[in-house]
């Protein structure tokens, strides 16, 4: 049986007249596309634009909401009722859906963004909140969670579909907690590293966290990202160490 | 064969903390309500209650796009390009069409807002494209036109599902346009002259203008308006009247 | 030697279409208004004709900052870097000396709003860090903070000018915090009996807690609420009962 | 008696996580620094960086207002009634002066940003309205105007303190208006050119026309472009030709 596994990178990230990250660039090595809903970044026109390349691509379209902060990008933790943020996500996916038939495609899975999803992963109740939120609105996408968090564990729990992911270029804790970034090596920045390293996850169907240590995770898709310098470099050198350990690159099923 | 014709009313036009409008009262008068998407007015949480009132009710969704402008209510015009202002109308349905689902409900109408709507019943380009890009998103939906300006042309050249609406509150001239608010009886706020008005224009098939010309047209549906302290009454007293010549008030089919 | 107090309240607090509060009511009572800056509510336009009508019937003017979050009204707490807040204030306060300037007067006073000033009151850090920006903007400025906080403790640590706020309508614990609004009793809705309480407050120079124990207190303001229905009746009853008690109601001096 | 010129640029047109421009290599070059407020580009965290670089290198501050349109970089024309652009403009010059006297300088100047600007060089009873309410906030700053237009005969008609501008690369027509973008040759790319045509401008003490036309116009600054990728280029090109030829390049005085 073939291994296979998912690549996804954040996309659709500029807003206005600011433009940002290597969307052409990135929709020629991703299978998946976690698109801004223009809450914490894209607008109408960026969603459009982005959703009409990744179409074009054959890209996987995602639904990628965050907190109503773009000035913060989404970054910024914020104590607003579970309520609220229900309907804020059902409304963000709900414009993503749109835009999507109008580019020709449609949303196959929901990504939380930033500190939305950094605290949903920690937080069991809200995550349920959040997936059934979506899920009302789009019973047919699949989830994107963090492998190994309270994210995988409401997606488990709701028994709905769902896409486990790690990170390519970050390091990992013992709890498979992701060591932070004030820690010398905690992100990955050499393509060669990361590729090899995550190739070596992909096989041994585990995190491989800092110290060595394994741990036994379901791995669908590996998240790369899109706004460094290094961004272009190191996903195409973690899509060329899959493929050439035999791993097949492609779009999970919805 | 009975006469019938809906009511339609803007609703969710509160925004956080504040409040507009008495849309429960209203819910129980008309037929249709058109619930506003955020860039003019309401947000994730107001449409979410408004389109549960409404399902409940059995009042049709409409989706009731505006400019991108919060503190102006949508009222000022925008010289925004139309590819622009397409991806926007697309976002805002979209957004609608997931919070009515997850109401349990599903948009039934497309109905332009405040200057948005003013725009377009004088340009027929920016109309055609409005609902061009709104059809893209929602084939199945009506458009509500203002009757016998250029976006009921639009709708007809494009050869979709519309519904003509007259107002029940505003004195028409003589070529069908809207007489200036500067002008005494320019507004109608007496409910029992506006009651007897609109009956009569539907039984006529035709806009009564201000001077008496009777002007042939097709009304579907009249628009009442909930942010006036005499907005109750009036949307009442019309529905009254209309029932008592034996006309059935009931929503537009789609 | 004659005792005096300040009355303030929160205004300007509408947003462009949307109305709240009776500005104008209150304007008669107290002698200082908290004028919302444009962030979690107010607006260019509503900030200068709530600063004209404070000019006009010579209410002293206060920058009331908060959170940028108008659908929130600044009541949802924001993990923003501190050195963010610090300008987000200066921002502020620099927009209200401009429209207070225009409209005649200028701003004597800044007061921290809702959640913001929530978290002020328990982060030291913070309530400096946002006291010593507001002062490199407007060093002639009095900081409003509440009494028996870790405000207060900022402003003195600061050595600032600064006066003291207690609240007309809220119950207070032994522990000079507010009793949580869940529990009743908190939030007091008598006019009759928040007039006395408070009267009692000033003449004993203390907070006198739920239990009856007194808390030794400079009290120079006290804040009145202007955005629940008897609003204005606790506001004149509290003043009636000041003066009653020989109390004189004026602006504190900066 | 020497020549004298100010080079002016916007700047601080960076938006929460979105960067646009090299400030910081332009304010090397230029004299004055046209610095956005926030409603169609800039925060409160970026106006204080740029403004504290600008102290740093000596570079004279100007508040630079636009139409409340981050999405539309203030680019779009809005109906907006006069009274309100006018607190707008109060607004944003404000939390100017905030920042820059928290940066340790000052507002100088005032210069309309984008669609606004672009408005008021055609309405003179705009351009009258927007200064009018700058100097009600400022009225020590000198107000920057586009030369030969409607900007100029409204701040000639309030008698304040005023300095005229033309730009370095963009070709006028024969009534001194611009040659519109779609024309080939409107903008010049070449520094050389650039430069060149300035320095024989402020020489002549007139704008040179497409055609070759010489119309007499007062030249106190030239308006440098900051967001192409050939505008550093163009700016040390221009400031070069001009102290070539012996024109002293110097902030204009106030």
């Amino acid at each position: 049986m073939t291994l296979t596994v998912d690549l996804n990178a954040d996309m659709g990230e500029s807003f206005g007249p600011w433009r940002m990250g290597d969307d052409t660039s990135l929709l020629d090595i991703v299978t998946s596309a976690n698109i801004a809903c223009g809450f914490h970044a894209g607008d109408a026109d960026v969603m459009m634009k982005t959703m009409r390349l990744a179409v074009q691509k054959g890209v996987g379209i995602g639904a990628h909401p965050g907190y109503a902060d773009l000035q913060g990008f989404g970054r910024h933790r914020m104590q607003v009722p579970h309520a609220t943020l229900q309907n804020q996500v059902r409304y963000q996916i709900g414009a993503a859906q749109a835009m999507a038939r109008a580019a020709g495609g449609q949303v196959r899975h929901l990504k939380l963004h930033g500190a939305l999803a950094n605290t949903a992963a920690e937080d069991f109740e809200l995550a349920t909140a959040l997936y059934d939120a979506a899920l009302s609105v789009a019973p047919e996408i699949a989830i994107m969670v963090l492998a190994a968090t309270e994210q995988q564990a409401a997606a488990q729990a709701l028994g709905c579909r769902f896409v486990c992911e790690i990170f390519a270029d970050r390091a990992y804790n013992d709890d498979a907690t992701l060591v932070d970034r004030s820690i010398p090596g905690a992100v990955i920045h050499d393509a060669g590293i990361a590729g090899k390293r995550i190739t070596d996850m992909v096989l041994r169907r585990a995190i491989v966290t800092a110290s060595g240590k394994e741990i036994p995770t379901r791995i669908d898709t590996i998240c790369l990202h899109g706004d460094t310098p290094e961004a272009v470099d190191i996903a195409r050198a973690v899509r060329s160490e899959l493929e050439a350990a035999g791993i097949t690159v492609t779009q999970f099923p919805v």
